[in-house]
């Protein structure tokens, strides 16, 4: 790769990774990383930054009632469609400082980037361009996750999450109005979405490769898992009168984990985050255990598949262990499709600025996947070191950060200036029950 | 069993019975069961309860630093030396209504039984008598457990002990302040100690016996167990990228209990109760795992050597699954005995009222093993229903606790009016090196 900076870039570079480093100490932790849950104080706190960033930059900021915010530069007046940029700031408990924040202060300096080119020349945008921060898109605090883009899509309830409680009892209202960040706008109609985000996985590392263009993501679903014992005395119980919830709950555990053995590698992750135990006493046999199962597939029927052969083992675990062991399917996530106009679009930006490409499907979550139900979406990643997210040792250095400036500014610019997507929207209105059945679903 | 009641009696035991059944309305649950944890507000009622009930039967109440309440029938004068009979009327969340409560309303109307006797006669006690209501003996809100009763006994620091915060950061302190038992008397000096509780396990039941007769206690400790992993994303990291510490926890929680099967049956019992996860996000594969291991036996060298198994097994699963697992030593308690002067005062009394009795040990720990390192105790069980306890289930029927209230007035007669165990004492003195060395440990 040969980068050829213009000096205007390079200063837009240096400026963009000073922006972004200083906005990591909001809420950072002792091991580089940062801890910035949906609607904490923390999460309050770099918002308020991003707001006063984007305000001085000369956009226009809105906040919905989600807590979605939403800056814009109104070239085409305030009634205008809009591009919207964005990603979220918020992260998990002890998460790293890339995932989410990369995002939204990348889209923030490809804006200004964007604006600085329209300034002054007769090349004039058909859209307006909008930096959003989505809310709680981690859903560590506030479940489910992918909240705010999701409530923006009309996949979600905005009512029904607004008083959604996390572990202490504080709604998501409560904490929306404790941050400053209870909206009542509407936002910007979205003409179409780009988001750019690190990879979270080790693609894009291993192939050498700098920017990753987003086909689509996986099939996903979640069991909420409630196993039901009997509480008794650790001390006087004897071991053939217990039914101990936490004994089969570790077996549900295990059983979730070598599910994966009968699939092709690398194709399928399972896994158990949650898992809360009742009544939880050093002295009491738990009377429940209440778990949360995560499937994910490259294949539809590699997660029902797995599905399937859990709900066996569950009911073969409760016989054996004298408990009840309910599972309810929860959170599926069909396979989502990328418009193929967007990966034409990102790899012709990528030429021009001399970077390869590398098409993939994205494994985890993102608001771009809730955005892409509504409006034609791009999704893009730049790699993650070691494929490791979600902890305080995520990295992406500041070259491969300063890529992903490159290349959203660059594709930011056609978006505004194009209808990129609508010959693909039309093919896709036609095609798409024979391409993709289990888009309906969703 | 045939029950001899006088007119007396019976009235006695139809108050005692309305006020048990009176007191279970405090922290009532749905399922018949009981929710009162030390030091909340269904705790502070049942007391308030309690002391009101024991001032208007003629006793002067004190409470100590620690929140223990000394009820006493002064007829000796303040300063006297006491014999103490009680429990505690703390519970487990979602406990049983017998554990602890029981103990102490039957020494509350065995203690007022006792008092009749001597009104308008010439037998004249020895000591006073004093019910006692031991704070927190529990531990499911504050850690340890058997706190109020080991720290009169001055097994624990009591400073230490006030500062000990629950989950939500309330300290002991606080908790005692909230609830109106934070006081600064010292309590009566303690002459000698009777306790009587449900089993809480099948022998009885098994047997057809009515009073078990407490010959000591098993050896138990506990292992505070740390697995540490790494934090990763549940979506995108693939499978051998992972360290997962719940995986590796749910195996530690199987050793835990296939440990037993190396020993002879119902002479050990092994639990996992309490298991926390961090960062126990649904989407996030966990760091860390805290989790208690509780171990007890009847003999001291199976839980030693089920330690011992059980550290071996949890290196072996830190190599295999790539995190580390630390384990602690933590509540060491030793094999008590009781006096043998006590067994026989209780197999006179119950032979007096026609009843039967088995000796038999304490899998649970109780208040009366922390009294019995300061001064001579007697420790009784009556039956309970399957052997089940720190559930709402548990159960013992009215003929049972009638049994039990009549053996315990029986017992506290000869107590306050005997230098019971002095005998003992002495012999003890002299032969407790060669016959329990590890009575020295704890």
């Amino acid at each position: 790769m040969s980068y050829r900076y213009s000096q205007a870039w390079n200063r837009d570079n240096a400026d963009f990774l000073a922006d972004f480093h200083r906005s990591t100490e909001y809420g950072a932790t002792e091991n580089g990383g940062i801890d910035r849950q949906a609607g904490t104080k923390e999460h309050g706190q770099v918002r308020d930054w991003f707001v006063n960033t984007a305000t001085r930059a000369g956009m226009v900021v809105e906040v919905d009632r989600i807590g979605n915010i939403y800056a814009t530069y109104q070239w085409c007046g305030p009634e205008a469609e809009s591009v919207l940029i964005g990603s979220h700031l918020d992260s998990q408990p002890l998460g790293g400082r890339f995932d989410g924040a990369f995002g939204v202060i990348a889209a923030l300096h490809a804006a200004k980037a964007v604006n600085e080119k329209f300034e002054g020349r007769s090349l004039s945008p058909r859209f307006n361009l909008t930096v959003v921060d989505w809310f709680n898109e981690e859903g560590a605090r506030f479940t489910p996750s992918i909240m705010g883009s999701s409530a923006r899509a009309g996949l979600m309830d905005t009512d029904q999450l607004l008083a959604t409680t996390d572990s202490q009892g504080t709604t998501v209202a409560e904490a929306l109005e404790a941050t400053g960040y209870a909206g009542t706008d509407q936002g910007p109609q979205i003409a179409s979405y780009a988001e750019i985000h690190i990879e979270q996985g080790p693609r894009l590392e291993r192939a050498g490769v700098p920017i990753g263009v987003v086909t689509g993501s996986w099939y996903t679903q979640k069991l909420l898992v409630k196993v039901i014992g009997e509480q008794s005395h650790t001390g006087a119980t004897f071991m053939s009168f217990r039914r101990d919830a936490l004994v089969a709950a570790a077996h549900v555990v295990i059983a979730v984990e070598q599910a994966v053995k009968n699939f092709e590698d690398e194709k399928i992750v399972t896994s158990v985050g949650q898992l809360d135990v009742l009544p939880n006493s050093p002295i009491v046999v738990a009377r429940e255990v209440n778990l949360t199962v995560d499937l994910r597939a490259e294949r539809k029927e590699d997660v029902e598949a797995a599905r399937a052969m859990l709900l066996d083992t569950f009911a073969e675990i409760a016989a054996e262990r004298n408990v009840e062991i309910k599972a309810q399917d929860f959170d599926i996530r069909t396979h989502q499709y990328f418009p193929e106009a967007g990966f034409k679009l990102v790899e012709d930006a990528a030429k021009r600025l001399g970077m390869d490409t590398l098409q993939l499907e994205t494994m985890a979550g993102h608001d771009s996947i809730a955005m892409n139900q509504i409006a034609p979406s791009i999704m893009m990643f730049v790699p993650s070191a070691g494929g490791v997210s979600h902890c305080e040792r995520e990295f992406t250095d500041d070259a491969a950060l300063a890529d992903g400036l490159r290349i959203l500014t660059e594709v930011a610019t056609t978006m505004v200036c194009e209808e990129w997507a609508s010959a693909e929207r039309d093919s896709e209105d036609r095609g798409s029950e024979e391409r993709d059945s289990e888009r309906r679903e969703s």
